[in-house]
C-alpha cells in the first residue's frame, strides 16, 4: 500500500514537472535544480553565482528548507526574486515537489527572469525521485564530505548534469583523493560535467559560470 | 491518505522500538543511534570509538546505507560484529526502521555484547521520526557544515542526547563561530551534551568515550 501511494505521488509529480518545464521554456527561463547534503555550500555558491551573472542575467531563486528562512534571507541580499518553501508545513518533507514549485512560480514575473535556481532541501537521498521541471540538475559536494559519496548515494549523483566540487580551498588540510572522487563520479555519472571550485575564494567559479551562461543562451 | 499511512508506519515502528529496547535492556546492551548528514565522519568516529573501548567493552554495529557496504567493511576491521542494512532493497529509504533492527539483532549474540552502535543512514531529516529501541541518540555535526545546522534541522537536533562536533582540527582554516553553534544547539537541544572532537587527530575523544562508558555502566 505504501508503495502504491508513492507511485501515485511520483506520477502526479512527473506530470506537474512537465507542465512547469513547458511554461519555463516558453518564457526562456533556464531552471537549475541545486541539490546537496546539508552544509556543502549551496547557498554560498548561489550568492556568488547570482552576483556574478548580474546584470546580464536576471536570476530568481526558490529556496527549500525544512525550517527557518535563513537561506532565503541570505539570497535576498543578491536578488529581489526569492521565494521560500518551508517543507515543515508539509510534515518536514526531505525534498521539494513539483506542485510547490508550480505554486511558487506564481510569485515570479517570468518575462523578467533569465534563470531560476531551485535550492533543494539539504539531502543526498530524497530529492532524486522528484523532477521539478528543471533543465539542469546540479549536485554540490564539499571535499570535506569524502571522495566516496557518489558511490554511497548513486541515485542522486547519477541524475546530475553537473557536479560542483566545493571547498577546494580546504584541500591542503584534508586527506582527500581527487582522483578517487573523479573515478567514483565517472562510475555513476559518466556524462556529468565536474567543476572543482571554492565559493569562498572564488577559485574555479569562472568555468561553472561559463557553463551556466551557455545553458542560459547568454 | 499519505498522512494516514505514515501515521500507521510510525505507530508500528514505535511498538517494535519498545520491543527492541526491552530485549537490549534485559541483556544489558547499551544501544546508541548515531545520526548525521553524509560525510560528517560517523564511520571514522565509530572506528576510533570501538578501538578505544576495546577490550573492556565489546561493541557491535548495525550500519545502514542506501547503497554499498563500504561503512560495514571499514567497521569490520575493528569488530567482528557488524551487520549491514542496505535500504536500497526497501526503495532507498533515507532512515532505518525498527523492524530492520529487530531482524538484524538475530545476527548478534546479545550475551556477548556491551554496546551496540546503530549507524543510521546519512541524513539530517528522515531518521528523526523513527525510534530504534536505542538508549542514546547521538548527532554528529562536522564544523565544515556550518554553525546554523541545528536551527535548520531542529527535528533531528532536538532529540539528541549528545552532539559530537567533529573535524575541529580544521577550525584554523574555517570561518566557523563555535559560540554561535553552541547558542543554536542550546536553543533546540538544551539538554544535549556537546563534545567537540576530531576523529582524525583524536583530540576530544576522551570525554566522549568517558560519557559512553558511564552510559554503558563501565
Amino acid at each position: 500500500m505504501e508503495i502504491k501511494v508513492l507511485k501515485d505521488i511520483l506520477a502526479a509529480n512527473e506530470s506537474i514537472s512537465r507542465e512547469i518545464h513547458a511554461v519555463l521554456s516558453k518564457h526562456k527561463v533556464l531552471a537549475v535544480n541545486m541539490m546537496s547534503s546539508p552544509g556543502s555550500g549551496k547557498t554560498t555558491i548561489l550568492e556568488k553565482t547570482i552576483e556574478s551573472l548580474s546584470p546580464e542575467l536576471a536570476a530568481g531563486v526558490i529556496a527549500g528548507d525544512v525550517a527557518t528562512t535563513r537561506d532565503a534571507e541570505r539570497l535576498s541580499r543578491h536578488t529581489a526574486k526569492v521565494v521560500q518553501i518551508d517543507t515543515d508545513v508539509f510534515g518536514g518533507k526531505c525534498h521539494l515537489e513539483a506542485q510547490w514549485i508550480k505554486k511558487a512560480l506564481q510569485s515570479f514575473d517570468l518575462e523578467e527572469l533569465d534563470i531560476l535556481f531551485i535550492e533543494n532541501v539539504g539531502n543526498l537521498i530524497c530529492p532524486s525521485g522528484y523532477n521539478l521541471g528543471e533543465d539542469l540538475k546540479v549536485l554540490v559536494l564539499s571535499v570535506t564530505e569524502g571522495e566516496d559519496k557518489p558511490a554511497k548515494y548513486p541515485a542522486m549523483f547519477s541524475i546530475a548534469h553537473a557536479v560542483l566540487v566545493n571547498k577546494i580551498d580546504l584541500l591542503p588540510h584534508l586527506e582527500f583523493d581527487m582522483t578517487s572522487l573523479l573515478s567514483h563520479l565517472k562510475a555513476v555519472a559518466p556524462g556529468a560535467r565536474v567543476f572543482p571550485l571554492s565559493a569562498r575564494t572564488g577559485e574555479g567559479l569562472v568555468s561553472w559560470l561559463d557553463w551556466l551562461r551557455t545553458g542560459a543562451g547568454g
